[in-house]
């Protein structure tokens, strides 16, 4: 089943894409009904019967619809870095585990929404990746039940901006306890940087069209990711190039960070070079515009554009 | 006003303080009034009325009820980096706006949680700092409008392991785009680091004890800020040492991120050299143990303990 928030006929609905793609069919919602595709999530299997028992609404050309990130308020977005066998041989210095850092839900926008960009916000690229949806939360989650926590998966696209990154990172002496003495400090040069801007700025997190459940999506380690700029092929990559999978992924945030019904870890750009394709790097979206799309086998193709403020 | 969230008789509960703080009054929640703090402040002026309207419920003891973060569920808790004019010798890069990274709320913890730490944490320790409660919220606020904006101010402890911020720093070949050629990339060697785990574990951001509404607070930039490690005086600083104040610093973070109600900014840590006072740093929280207080003048002392796993 794949699950999408989306605006029409003057309000916010939810729906499942019907069975062509081409209309999205409305969920009840409100009242008895969850109002939103996160309530649908954190009502779990029952909530889920009764929609389905409710039956199908009014059905609405995908074409015609505004349609929303498929979550929209998740309490976190969880985000890995540097998680693609690309990247080993240009990492001198890194951890051996996940790497991690938070998108809020204010930086979210759905299929179709523009991506903001400032002409002081400089270059601003594209990052392609699959995201995990989460259906029951949890801490402490072994891997071999990892799955069990998954709700679904959607497309995520990562915007950064290297220019906002470079920017917000720090040289500095950093103050740290001297050894022996609990109350002696020493200072020690470091680079620290710091994501808020150059990651979770509004608009910075395109999510979905959908959320595909699980159960539509044999093998998550197995499927095509492709980023266009318009029509053209920038990167072709497989999810099977993801240097930490997803049962590892949960074990390891899960045992750090609560997880919470809803919320989204989004596993990594997909960028192995390919004959075809280009570097994302080089899609400035804040100098040539256009549309960037994330294509997801399986799971379908997110389609963003800019505006400028 | 003091505002808390609080769990007593078997629920959670939202109340205000007494007079002499030594109790909390129950507000009305559930049914036609906000079931949560956080609803509250959405609720705007209207909820607030109507909580008046309702009157006091029942008095519980300070000290017999379990705190909670006094709002549980902020879109974002925003925080600032190297925000302390003690801070400026010590950086040799930087940039000359705030610096901002986010905390998820599963972070939370309340006046008198424990500090979840782990072996492998390694160094961890208190970061005293002054917390904004964002009111109403909006997006591209003036600063001269910033303080409509603000609902009030707690006390949050930014707790930091330095050991993961170290694990979590890459050194790593970046791909840039080279100059001239759109679809050339040359390589940039580059530092960065990713606050998921050694900013936002679980039970990482300790907020409250209570929100003390704006009306209570004269000058939030003439505010004593001392932190404890059990009843010695670590560190001592006033919030004039700030070195982006509250009116810019709205306007800077919500020029980039729409402000949600509720939403959390953390001023930066307080960390003044003090004749009395240490370094934050040589508190280990992992190793030492004991209790870690933020206290700010007239918004209370914010008290945590440490539990190992």
């Amino acid at each position: 089943m794949k699950l999408a928030s989306f605006y029409a006929d003057g309000r916010e609905r939810i729906g499942v894409a019907s069975a062509d793609g081409s209309s999205l069919i409305e969920l009840p919602s409100g009242g008895d009904h969850p109002r939103t595709v996160l309530e649908l999530i954190e009502g779990g299997e029952a909530a889920w019967a009764a929609a389905k028992a409710a039956g199908g609404g009014k059905a609405y050309a995908v074409d015609e619809v505004q349609w929303r990130a498929p979550v929209r308020t998740p309490s976190k977005i969880v985000c890995l870095a540097l998680n693609n066998s690309a990247n080993a041989s240009r990492i001198m210095k890194g951890p051996k585990h996940p790497a991690t850092f938070i998108k809020p839900w204010s930086a979210l926008i759905g299929h179709g929404e523009a991506v903001l960009c400032k002409p002081h916000y400089g270059r601003c690229h594209p990052e392609p990746e699959l995201a995990v949806v989460i259906g029951k939360g949890g801490k402490d989650i072994a891997a071999e039940n990892a799955y069990d926590h998954v709700f679904g998966y959607t497309a995520h696209n990562d915007i950064t901006s290297p220019t906002m990154r470079d920017e917000d990172t720090f040289f500095y002496r950093a103050i740290h306890p001297k050894g022996g003495d609990a109350g002696e400090i020493e200072y020690v040069d470091s680079w620290v940087s710091y994501p808020g801007r150059y990651k979770a700025s509004d608009t910075f997190s395109c999510l979905g069209p959908y959320i595909v459940t699980k159960d539509e999506i044999a093998d998550p380690h197995d499927l095509r990711v492709a980023c266009y700029h318009n029509d053209r092929l920038v990167t072709e990559d497989n999810t099977r190039n993801l240097t930490h999978h997803i049962p590892a992924v949960i074990a390891f945030v899960s045992s750090y960070m609560t997880l919470i019904p809803g919320d989204v870890i989004s596993m990594g750009t997909a960028l192995q070079a390919s004959a075809k394709g280009g570097a994302v790097q080089n899609v400035d979206m804040n100098k040539f515009g256009g549309t960037v799309s994330v294509e997801i086998e399986g799971i379908g193709k997110l389609t963003n554009g800019v505006r400028w403020e």
